[in-house]
C-alpha cells in the first residue's frame, strides 16, 4: 500500500480513471452507497482498464472518515511532478502560460487553483519543493481530477525557476497588491509568460518581485484588501484568456 | 445565548469589531493563545468599544473544536438581512451591481463568494431564503469579515426578485455552460446589472435563464468544464469592474 497514494470522491476517481495517466491498483466502493449514474460510471470505465474494484464494508472507510469521500476511494500511484526543463523540453509551438505559486498553504486553495488553471488553459503550475502545500488528497478531491489535466512542476528554488524561465524568453507576471500596475494594463497575448502568485498572507517574496518584469495588481474596492489567493487568480487568468481569445480572431 | 451567533478567528472577530455594524455581546479569548499583534489589537478596539472581552480555558472552546477558531470567538448578533425593495430605495446614484445565488449550498464557496463580492465592488448579494447556505459560522470565517462590507438581501423568489429589478431597469446576468456569448461580450459599464451564478452542479434553474437578458459562458480550455463557482464569478465580476474603470476614466 505504501507506495499508493488514496484518492475519494465520485468525480476524483472518475477523472483519474479517465485520463489513465497513474496507475490504479484497486477502487473500494462502499456497499452502503446509492449506486447513481456517477458510480455505474466508474465500474464501467474500471471494467473496461481491467482495474480491480471492490465492494466492502463501511468499517474499510474508518481510516477516511474525515474526507467526504463519498463511499469511494481508490489506491492510485502518486501524481508524477515534472522538472521545469522537462516541462520546456516539451512545449508546444504556441504561447504558453505557467502559473508559479509562492508558498500557498492551503489544501482548498491548491485545488481550486489547479481547477482554474486546466479551465483557463493554463500549461502547468510550478510550487517550491519546500514552503508550499503539496498535492494530497484533499487536493485532489478540491481538484475535481483537474490534476489529471495539468503537469505540477517543482522547483528546488523558486528564483533559479524564474531565471531559466527568463532565458528561455518567457516573462515573468507577479501579482501584488502594492503594484502600480493594474492586471489588465499588460498584454498577455504576445508572449509566455509566468505568472507568480503568492501565499495567503505573505504574499510574494520580495526576491521574486524583483526578478520580475511586471507586477500587477487587482484594483480592490471598498478598501477591502484581501481576496482569496484563488479567486484572484481566477481575475488575473482569465483576462489573460480574453486577450488570448480575442487576439486570435483577429 | 439563543439570540447570538457565534463568529470566530482573529480576522472575522476584528473586522466585526471594526465594522461595528452589529452587537457583540461578548469576547471570548483562550488563556492558551500567543498575543500576537492581531490580538493586541481585538483587545485594543474592545476596549475602546466598551466590549467586555474574558480570558477562558481552552474546555470553553470545546463546543467549537470543529472550527478553526484560533482561540478567539465573539457572541455576536445575527447579520440583518436586507429587503430587495429596502436596497433598491437606497441605491445610490450611480450604476450597481448585484450577485444573485441560485442554489449555492457550499459555505466555503459561499464565504469565498462574499469575499470576491467586496473586493471587485459589488453592492449586494442576493440569496433565497431556501434552497441556498444561509450566513452561518463557517461563511463568516472564510469571508474574512467582508460579510460586514456588504449587505445580503434575502428574497422569497428569485424569480420575483429579477421581475422586480427589471422593473426598476436593471439588467439580469446569468452565468450559463450552455450560452453562446462568452462573459466579456457583454458591456457592463452603462447598466445596473444583476449577476446570477447557479448552484455548484445544477447551475442557474430554468427560469431564472429564461428571465435573464443575457446568458452568458466562461470559455473553458482543455474540454473541462468544473470551474469552481467562487472562481467562475471572480472571473466575470472583475470583467465588469475592469469595463467600468476603463470607462470612467474617458
Amino acid at each position: 500500500m505504501d507506495k499508493f497514494d488514496i484518492i475519494y470522491g465520485k468525480n476524483s476517481v472518475t477523472e483519474a480513471l479517465i485520463a489513465g495517466n497513474r496507475e490504479i491498483n484497486k477502487i473500494l466502493i462502499s456497499k452502503n452507497i446509492h449506486s447513481d449514474a456517477k458510480v455505474n460510471k466508474i465500474k464501467d470505465l474500471a471494467r473496461e482498464k481491467g482495474i480491480v474494484f471492490q465492494f466492502v464494508g463501511r468499517e474499510k472507510f474508518t481510516p477516511y472518515e474525515e474526507f467526504n469521500h463519498q463511499g469511494i476511494i481508490a489506491q492510485i500511484s502518486p501524481i508524477k511532478y515534472l522538472a521545469l526543463e522537462d516541462f520546456l523540453a516539451s512545449k508546444k509551438d504556441k504561447f504558453c502560460s505557467l502559473v508559479i505559486l509562492d508558498g500557498v498553504e492551503d489544501s482548498h486553495n491548491l485545488g481550486a487553483i489547479i481547477r482554474t488553471c486546466v479551465c483557463a488553459g493554463v500549461d502547468g503550475i510550478v510550487i517550491p519543493s519546500r514552503r508550499n502545500v503539496q498535492v494530497n488528497s484533499t487536493v485532489e478531491k478540491i481538484s475535481a481530477g483537474a490534476i489529471n489535466h495539468i503537469p505540477i512542476i517543482k522547483a528546488n528554488s523558486l528564483i533559479n525557476a524564474v531565471q531559466t524561465l527568463k532565458d528561455n524568453n518567457w516573462w515573468i507576471v507577479a501579482s501584488d497588491g502594492n503594484a502600480k500596475d493594474n492586471y489588465y494594463d499588460i498584454k498577455y497575448d504576445d508572449m509566455n509568460f509566468a505568472l507568480i502568485m503568492g501565499a495567503e498572507h505573505a504574499g510574494v517574496s520580495k526576491s521574486l518581485l524583483k526578478a520580475s518584469d511586471f507586477v500587477v495588481k487587482i484594483p480592490m474596492q471598498n478598501n477591502f484588501n484581501s481576496l482569496n489567493v484563488s479567486n484572484a487568480l481566477s481575475a488575473i487568468i482569465f483576462e489573460a484568456l480574453r486577450q488570448r481569445i480575442i487576439s486570435a480572431k483577429k
